[in-house]
């Protein structure tokens, strides 16, 4: 206990290179690394919203259309016509969101902008194809990955729900029938919130940057709203990658989670073996299981 | 959405007041405000472990002794032998921990430290009363509440283990068989780290000022370590409740998790059916049912 208390994660190859005798048990991050280029696929500059806080902090979004195709094609025409230029993060609460927006302003829609969108909380499982997680959920009767997302899902009723992992971005939204229209983002910043999934419009993640929201100060407010303005972080620029020139827009690629890959890091997520662990659990929790994302070098 | 976007969390009962018609739906808020005296049981000062910032942020945390006996009375011991007067929180791993200690110093153990402890990472279910979850889990064939706690447990192979959920605290180890011995301490600051369960003695939770932890910022090195130490965050003070005189100690109570309003409590949590939601889930998860914890007045 006087040396550093390591608390291994994913880095438990640092110590491993160092015991040379000891056979190598693979971590999920030696999976990542050792993935072939085929199990990768591209994230469209078109399905990457750019966020840059005024402090300079960066927050890259993957966008979801294939769950939430009117919600995105409104976040699409919010970003060309500039709408979040005056925007904010007005309410940081803690273990659960970060919400941006335009708050209470009466800004209206730009052209383009469907202002009651359909619900959009779930899709048919028709048309996915789901890797199935292997591990009991409490959230639906099954849980898995489709198209790069997790998912829970009914093979019985036919619909699967983005699951409220860390990092996900849902659609603010008043009381029901309001579906929200997509200029208030909130984005997950606790314990996962499953028990919004079926209940609220998720489009996207934060695949770059979660940290420069979590680490806020939270609000103070009733449900973390800040009491003042000038508690407000600024948003400086909000624009999707198509927007920025090409060589200076941001690419990134995720783990394809139909590849033989995915299938070996989701084993080894379940199955925890490296040095640090004794007892490997045998399952795992759907948002534990983080579909890799990795920066695209030009 | 020109509104405030209230995403409401336990609140709904805000909006409900406003609508006097309707039949109210009670939130886990409500159970909690209307429980009886008798559903609740006052935690004692020496489980009370209270961390004061250099910023003036105060942390306080449960100890859980029945769970992991002989970390907790070396922690007490460190904590009365003013231990921690010089640590800090040295680590900041964004969805993952906040840690704090002494890091690489030398610093001797005070007497009545056990240098090596056993393990404790489960104790028997024999002498607990567990409440079922109800629900499904991923880490442990079944889950529930003893003694005020969030467990993993096997009735078949007899152990529980308690669970890292968010703000769950715990005791920083190296390689197995070290098994840490409470000098370093972490707490979990985002998505459940159940993986971690039966593979590291959890010594309690942060029940006040877990957002002075989560919202610092996150450490740039490896694993979330602070680059220089003037990043550091110093302790001013770690003592325990019963090391603070008796008009100025804080003081909690927990409620009882075998009581009639904790099985309402949890039955709303995995029904969520106030006016914000749709879909009740029907099945929740260990972490999303936190237990609930309030300051006492004297």
């Amino acid at each position: 206990m006087h040396m550093r208390s390591l608390l291994l994660l994913a880095s438990a190859a640092l110590l491993i290179g160092a015991a040379p005798a000891k056979k190598k048990l693979l971590t999920p991050t030696d999976v990542v690394t050792s993935s072939p280029a085929s199990a990768w696929k591209t994230i469209p500059a078109d399905d990457l919203l750019v966020m840059d806080l005024a402090n300079g902090g960066r927050v890259v979004v993957q966008l979801a259309p294939r769950f939430a195709p009117v919600h995105v094609a409104n976040i699409r025409a919010l970003a060309r016509a500039n709408y979040w230029d005056d925007a904010s993060v007005y309410r940081v609460q803690d273990n659960y969101v970060a919400q941006l927006g335009q708050n209470e302003s009466e800004k209206p829609w730009p052209a383009g902008v469907q202002p009651k969108p359909p619900e959009e909380y779930m899709r048919p499982t028709k048309g996915l194809a789901i890797t199935p997680l292997g591990s009991p959920d409490a959230y639906a009767p099954n849980a898995g990955f489709a198209d790069g997302w997790p998912v829970g899902y009914s093979p019985k009723a036919g619909w699967a729900t983005l699951a409220h992992c860390y990092a996900t971005v849902g659609v603010g939204r008043n009381l029901s029938p309001d579906t929200g229209t997509g200029g208030e983002l909130y984005a997950i910043i606790g314990n996962a919130t499953r028990h919004m999934d079926r209940n609220i419009a998720v489009v996207g993640r934060v695949i770059d940057g979660i940290e420069k929201l979590s680490s806020l100060p939270r609000g103070t407010e009733a449900l973390g709203f800040y009491k003042d303005k000038a508690q407000y972080m600024p948003i400086a620029k909000l624009r999707l990658a198509s927007q920025i020139a090409p060589g200076e827009r941001p690419s990134y690629e995720y783990m394809d989670t139909g590849s033989a890959s995915f299938a070996q890091y989701l084993h080894i997520r379940a199955n925890r073996h490296d040095d640090f662990y004794i007892r490997p659990a045998g399952g795992v929790d759907l948002c534990n299981v983080q579909v890799p994302v990795r920066k695209k070098t030009a």
